[in-house]
């Protein structure tokens, strides 16, 4: 045993640089003590954790908090936006012209949206492993969710609280979240998008920014406002550059385990594959919409959307391409896999981690053309009729099967969201259809070569864009009843169809399945195991000192606030409120550069000084979005709502060279409420709130 | 010998739908005959087709022709343009403003401008071939060309004419041709650029068209203007959808002769390659651009010829995309194929050639990346700054050999060229440059992996755009008198520099010239041996019952004025000058858009019934650019400016199906020189030039 604890000893200290700096999503009852007082000489109360914790809360797909005695809940607009844009209507239209409820009674319930607030975490790691002890690995993970299943009904029964099992570390620990849940949910105060979203797609990911993305909501519970036990005091106190502050929220997902050998897969590989369709569909539907008036504004959420995705994906490909940021990870990697190979249990149980992600990253290599072109990421075809057409086609074959036997996306569980995608009355544009189809065939043809029998048989012997106009003109699945009457009618009544898409999608789902199963064969089932190993080798050495990726479960992350340098310029670490009106003006007022008509009327009586937004270094990731920032008190100092630019890394590999988040100064949110929209009653229940 | 009677009757009776339909550029003295009179019932008499040839003019990289007795030559304003540009200058912008010689005496001389008037056409093939034979390849090829030589010197000496020998179908035959040069070119009228290239790039390659694409220049010599033995007369008398009309100019290069093999590389390989490199840099492009509005007009030329190699390449990658243009392509092919097979001799002198360009094919497959990545077009770094940096490096490297042993760029003859671009006072945009090299940076990264020796080194440890900040920061290439020090010091001073950017040309010397070597040992070598035989079997089968392709010599093309449909819109034959009006208003009158203020002006005194642009079925390819329409009495109706985007293919494959030449009408022009700009004399000119 000696040599073993020597060896946890030693890996424990070669690797202590592997939680560098202000990296880390921390467990709230597992937060990094030592490093706090370390670095920053504060150790924060169990009352401070206790109020953080019970302060957060969870929205669909986002972060929020309370921040008064009565209910009231802090978010982003853009977290809010969906519930809102369905609030809207042609006459009524809060997302274009915000809303602000003058009394309780004026609050407006809120579609599809549920709060999660987290009250009690318990550690049941040990009863979920030892479900499986003495078990081959099959029967293992199967008793183990028998457990789980178990463990979470019991408290639901005991507690009436959700319950929620969360797997960290790769199942190296199991904690048991219980949440309050509250599904009356009422607006309060939305702004104009137009400063929700000020600077659009364009200023999206940048900084210097400007943009006032918060929403407040109040958590009803039997027609009464909530009082929760804890909620964040705003502050207009303030904080400067170096500050130490904190995030709570719910990271969706990170990868920080990926092997160097994956990340190189992603960045030769994978992401230069999507970087090429981006750009071409770019190009594309600058085309498309150059051509006329109308066919810009039916291909503006296409283009926004490839625009996102273009500079997410390329973000992330520039900053693997920096060596700097790859021998970085591959440092880390080395450290890990010294303390593994340097114990020979832990090699025995692990050793061949690394070279099972490798040898399915070889695999990958091998047919990852094929697979992109016909059933990755959807980007061969993506089309609404053709999304129809295969939907159909895939749904009424898996149907026919006992739903855990079906392709993931058609179980059970998903089957309503299945249909509503394919029941949708979305408008469907002819003219973008057919771009969209032939650019979706001339790219397979690309991939596949001109006389791959796949491309023969989809091209029908025309050319991509004759072969589009036929089949969008030929097709009936524009009519949702055809769409209907075709799911009704099930597999037979799908493969006896004549309609040319669903012929299409029928002539391409064998292909498809094909590549797809033995990407899963050959591809996933390797990470798969590769990983497992992995994280637990990794929880194994290095237990509980560093944090677990993100689990869409509440997280803390620790930061200062911190300038960056951009193409040698320093951008600063705030804004402020006047600069806002000095960018509208830079960019000719033009949308997405026009300030609302509240904003214009209000500028002479705004405090033009007042810093607005702010960059810091706390790591987050998508579902942080709405996250309180919080200071060393436990006030409320602002709300983060967006990443820059070299953030997007952070899904594997944190940087905090120039990698940054993006919040709302809680100063400016004071400002705005009180002087844009007069909102004296909501000023008076943040400011009185403590 | 029956046998190989019988063998090639078949083969001419099998090959005859190879010149199909309008399909040819055919030589002066070798019309097709029996299908002008088959097909339009035609027979060109010997008077006519001299009055074409000696009308005919070749600008540098365009065509032209005399439309005078006092040796008025027309061609296109882009044909003229690089001279007009030269001539214009911030007070007397004839680029922009247009100019009319009201008079002789205002006529001015054109700077850089030679005409070339074909005066006689004299086969000399058997001397040529004779000079071989018997003799090694090698010797035989060293032994034709001195006989080639002499027979220029002989002519020259003889005639006091410029001589070329042309070599036709590969070496199948040799004519030599004898011009009558004209240096004292004046120019007499030019529109405004806004006419000239109304619409810009974005109706590039498209129709409809409404551009006044044309230039009058006058010859000189002796200081008086030439009078031309022929010249073609202007005919207001007009064309009509169906006629038939000729075009007579200098086509390029085509390379109608590329096996299907080949055009499958392009197709599956090389196009594709493109169009990620331009997609990619397009939207870099745009990205920059909309950054401030100064780069936006420092990156005005490199969108502009990004966007044009994109719709070009793009153009020709859908149509090879098109598997009935490429069942054609294969049916040719196959009917060459089954001629040389079926003789015994021919398959013993070529029955190898369509292997070997295969071989070709999968010899560039093998390493088609990495030469893309570091040779190819230049596309890795195309940056000035880097440009300068290469150039040092190879120049001074190349100048301690013998002229004929230096890479081809590099030879004597080319050297005052190399030092035009060495030596530019244009202005480097220093923001402009860092986007290109990192962009440049971030392709070859992609192209051979993050770990690359090459690609470490290129980057020396940083990102891409560090990178290129360091490199253009730190070079002091920007000064020309460092880069005249750099080439008088020659290798030595070179290779001492310490300037960053002249270390990373140096550093990617070695592994560029090896990837080249191999490129041309292994492709061009290949390929070159390939397409010997395979035109010289395709000329001993049809003999000149086809057309060469296209050697920048005089041709003669067929065609008819026929609308075409593109995306299911009969686009029409013709437009109208009212059509240019109605034109600028649909696209809101803005730049490209926007017509000169001399038209808007005329509005109300131009008749707007005009036929103004028109397509027509004409094989033709770049350098026809200004080449005469002539209808069947030898009358000029028209000048050719563009191809629509289904030409782009036309330098490997004919097709009519929708690709079009596109022509100013002879009434369009008359019009807007009597309305538009009152050149009185001008009109008189050509009108009474009959």
């Amino acid at each position: 045993m000696l040599h073993r604890i020597c060896a946890l000893a030693l890996a424990v200290f070669a690797l202590a640089p592997l939680a560098r700096a202000d990296e880390g999503m921390w467990l709230l009852n597992e937060p990094p003590l030592e490093y706090l007082e370390t670095t920053y000489g504060f150790a924060p109360t169990a009352a401070w954790l206790e109020k953080v914790q019970k302060s957060a809360v969870r929205f669909p797909g986002g972060s929020g908090s309370f921040v008064s005695s009565d209910g009231l809940v802090m978010t982003n607009h853009h977290v809010a936006a969906g519930a809102i844009q369905l609030m809207s209507s042609a006459d009524d239209n809060l997302m274009r012209d915000g809303f602000l409820a003058r009394s309780r009674s004026d609050e407006r319930r809120m579609p599809n949206v549920e709060l999660f607030n987290l009250r009690e975490i318990e550690d049941v790691s040990d009863r979920v492993q030892s479900a499986g002890e003495g078990l081959e690995p099959a029967e293992a993970a199967k008793a183990r969710r028998a457990t789980i299943a178990s463990i979470e009904a019991e408290s639901l029964e005991q507690t009436g609280l959700h319950s929620d099992v969360v797997e960290l570390y790769g199942g190296g620990k199991h904690h048991l979240y219980r949440y309050k849940k509250y599904d009356d949910i009422r607006l309060v105060f939305c702004p104009e998008e137009a400063i929700g979203f000020f600077g659009g797609d364009a200023d999206n990911f940048e900084f210097p920014r400007y943009n006032l993305d918060i929403t407040f909501v109040r958590a009803y519970e039997d027609g009464v406002p909530v009082t929760p036990d804890h909620f964040l005091r705003f502050t207009t106190e303030g904080v400067d550059e170096g500050d130490l502050i904190f995030m709570a929220g719910h990271p969706g997902t990170t990868r920080r385990a990926y092997t160097a050998d994956h990340i190189r897969f992603q960045r030769d590989v994978e992401f230069p594959m999507m970087m090429r369709q981006f750009h071409k569909r770019e190009v594309e539907l600058n085309v498309f919409r150059d051509r006329s008036v109308e066919n810009a504004r039916v291909a503006r959420t296409d283009l926004m959307r490839v625009q996102n995705s273009r500079k997410a994906i390329g973000g992330m490909l520039a900053a693997l391409q920096d060596p700097r940021i790859f021998a970085k990870k591959l440092a880390d990697e080395n450290e890990l896999k010294n303390a593994v190979t340097s114990d020979p249990d832990l090699t025995l149980k692990y050793g061949d981690a690394w070279d099972l992600v490798s040898e399915a990253q070889i695999n990958a290599e091998g047919f990852f053309t094929r697979y992109a072109a016909l059933e990755w990421r959807r980007t061969a075809l993506n089309s609404d009729l053709f999304g129809f057409a295969e939907t159909l086609v895939r749904l009424t074959a898996e149907l026919e099967k006992p739903s855990g036997e079906r392709l993931p996306e058609y179980r059970d569980s998903r089957l309503a969201q299945v249909e509503d995608r394919l029941f949708t009355t979305r408008t469907i544009d002819v003219n973008l259809e057919i771009d969209r189809v032939a650019s979706g065939l001339g790219m397979m043809t690309e991939l596949l070569g001109g006389e791959h029998p796949v491309v023969r048989r989809a091209l029908g012997g025309k050319s991509a864009t004759d072969r589009a106009r036929e089949l969008v003109s030929g097709t009936r699945l524009f009519d949702i009843e055809y769409r209907r009457e075709l799911l009704e009618g099930g597999v037979s009544s799908v493969q006896s169809s004549e309609d040319p898409m669903v012929r299409l999608a029928m002539a391409l789902d064998g292909p498809s399945r094909a590549v797809r199963e033995r990407w899963e064969r050959e591809v996933e089932a390797l990470r798969s195991e590769g990983y497992g190993k992995l994280t637990q080798a990794r929880f194994e050495v290095l237990g509980d000192s560093v944090y677990p990726d993100a689990t869409f479960s509440l997280r803390l992350s620790i930061g200062t606030i911190e300038p960056y340098t951009q193409e040698d310029t320093d951008l600063g670490a705030f804004t402020t409120i006047g600069g806002a009106f000095a960018h509208e003006e830079a960019r000719g007022g033009e949308e997405p550069f026009a300030l609302p008509r509240s904003w214009t009327l209000a500028k002479s009586r705004l405090n033009t000084d007042t810093p607005y937004n702010f960059v810091s270094t706390n790591d987050i990731i998508g579902g942080n979005s709405g996250s309180p920032v919080i200071n060393r008190d436990g006030a409320l100092v602002g709300i983060v709502f967006d990443g820059n630019r070299y953030s997007f890394l952070w899904s594997t590999i944190f940087s905090q060279e120039r990698g940054r988040s993006v919040s709302v100064d809680a100063r400016a949110i004071v400002e705005a409420l009180s002087t844009v929209y007069r909102a004296k009653e909501l000023v008076s229940e943040i400011n009185a709130a403590g």
